[in-house]
């Protein structure tokens, strides 16, 4: 791969802007914490993973320039830049858990040095993004004896490189089978409204030179239908403790639409996705994003002036639906309740 | 409604440009059979019932134009004119069904008069015109029993006024339960990859002044599950003797859908649409179209160049997924073997 998803250079976070791919290969410059919260809010950057690594750079960047000499008043700016990070996107969890580690590394070091806690709060949003591509290999190797040679796969919206640290998860299984010499076919959903599958999914796995067909979201079914989908697998946004899976929309169609058709169907997450304090993923917020999402297309509008429009950015898939879910800690089966709490306790 | 589908004007066929909808309301001029033809191809018209009229008027006019004085010759250049027609698309069967009317009605006549078999044409593809209207609005009256006042119907495709010779067949059903007082909301399925949904759907429904909204194809399985779905009604392209449905990709995957929340699934479509000679819908020819149509949204390109694409343009929903079958003689219900044929018979 030729390209970084994030990056921190010189106290600026510089992101891919992924809102532009793959027409243009671009890159968005922040320089403060408003811009990198603005950046994660437009989904210049996107993905659970890439989100949660964004936040703690971006809380980085902006405890960096914060002016307090003293802890209180420190401590009081930096929850505000927190806040800040919070209000971008509700639906992912691994944003909240970047920010509550940046906090707790913060608090934990309350003794230290002002200079020294900016430091800090540096090196743990560098370590946040070393250690995500570390799991995301992790996730691959454990799941990748899930793809057998000559499967072909189907992927919904994009869980790769661009939506992590790099690597990814769903398909990061995918490139690990890949790597161990497997044939694999990949079919790509184009993921209406953004188009993840589309600009993104396929623009990664011809990158990587992975097989990819790009589909219309209409159209799963009918391959299923015909045979030609092995199995699928997803990312998560957010995973409930008894494994339901908050993840782009569209999803839990996919899930509906396998379980049908018996094809297994795999969400491949860090733990850092888990939010343990839900029991199940009814109360997982989902974003309503705006209608011009649906509506326009770049510029090209594609609906009348003034329709209305639904545009929730996520769905919940039951845990019924999942056949495994991978994580850098092994592969959890049903029933979720017992196997991810094993995981985690490993 | 302030527009016509597609009209016959002083020997020439006008229609509206679909591809253009809703951005820009322009008609094309077609003033031979073959710019008729490749007004069908290229998807100026579209909806198996439009697709019929079209033909015919094709004919009609190729007819107009054909040099021979003798019915021999003259029945050889129609034939001629029809194979032309009969290459434009493989799926819609009411296209082969006005096609074997207007030879039929040729055949008829073998003893007039060049001139008046010219006329009488004219006149039967004037007449498929009219009835498919009419028809119409008797699958209007049939079907609006099954809306209750209140409902929030999912629609796929565009089986309106632009899909036949107008007043539709889904949203003929529709707007007939609309008209008798009804409180009704329509969810609809954008349709990738040309955005029937978006583009003609929610012109013809804004137009009409009955409520809509627009979500994406894959929001369908997350609306039905929070309840929003009361019912579905689609239109279709060919119906085989079992009750199998071919329609618009993505139909197979909502009928699945909604079979799974247990929302009741409707086809609407006149009797021109059966294909009696074919048992199961196995057999229909699915149309595969051009990877253009999905990398590409009017001039807007979405994906990487070169990018794989698959583009069947429709599905086959069996029969099982089938609530009921609106006709303008009645609606069938399973077994369909026997309903449908009783229908015909009646």
């Amino acid at each position: 791969m030729s390209f970084k998803t994030i990056e921190w250079i010189d106290d600026r976070v510089i992101m891919i802007d992924q809102r532009k791919l793959p027409l243009e290969e671009s890159y968005v410059e922040c320089n403060d914490h408003i811009s990198v919260a603005e950046a994660i809010r437009t989904m210049v950057i996107r993905g659970a993973p890439a989100i949660g690594v964004a936040a703690a750079m971006g809380i980085a960047l902006g405890g960096q320039q914060i002016k307090s000499k003293d802890f209180p008043g420190f401590f009081k700016e930096l929850e505000e830049i927190c806040e800040v990070m919070r209000q971008t996107r509700p639906t992912a969890v691994n944003l909240f858990w970047a920010i509550e580690r940046m906090k707790k590394l913060c608090r934990n070091n309350r003794k230290a040095k002002i200079g020294k806690i900016k430091e800090l709060l540096k090196e743990e949003a560098l370590k946040i993004l070393e250690e995500d591509e570390q799991i995301n290999r992790q996730i691959g190797i454990k799941g990748r004896e899930l793809i057998e040679d000559g499967d072909t796969i189907l992927t919904h919206c994009n869980a790769g490189a661009l939506a992590t640290a790099g690597y990814g998860t769903a398909l990061g299984v995918i490139r690990a089978a890949y790597e161990q010499g497997k044939r694999i076919e990949v079919y790509a959903d184009e993921t209406r409204p953004v188009l993840q599958g589309a600009r993104l999914t396929t623009w990664e796995l011809n990158k990587i030179g992975i097989p990819v067909i790009l589909i219309t979201d209409s159209m799963a079914a009918y391959f299923m239908k015909k045979g030609k989908i092995k199995l699928v697998i997803v990312g998560a946004d957010r995973i409930t403790r008894n494994g339901d899976v908050a993840n782009k929309i569209g999803t839990y169609g996919v899930a509906v639409l396998a379980r049908h058709h018996k094809i297994p169907f795999y969400v491949a997450a860090p733990v850092s996705t888990f939010d343990f304090s839900m029991t199940s993923g009814e109360k997982i917020p989902i974003e309503e994003r705006e209608g011009r999402e649906v509506i326009q297309i770049f510029d090209q509008q594609i609906a009348p002036d003034g329709v209305r429009v639904m545009n929730p950015a996520f769905d919940v898939t039951s845990n019924r639906y999942i056949t495994a879910i991978i994580t850098e800690k092994g592969i959890a089966r049903p029933p979720y309740g017992k196997s991810l709490r094993k995981l985690l306790k490993d």
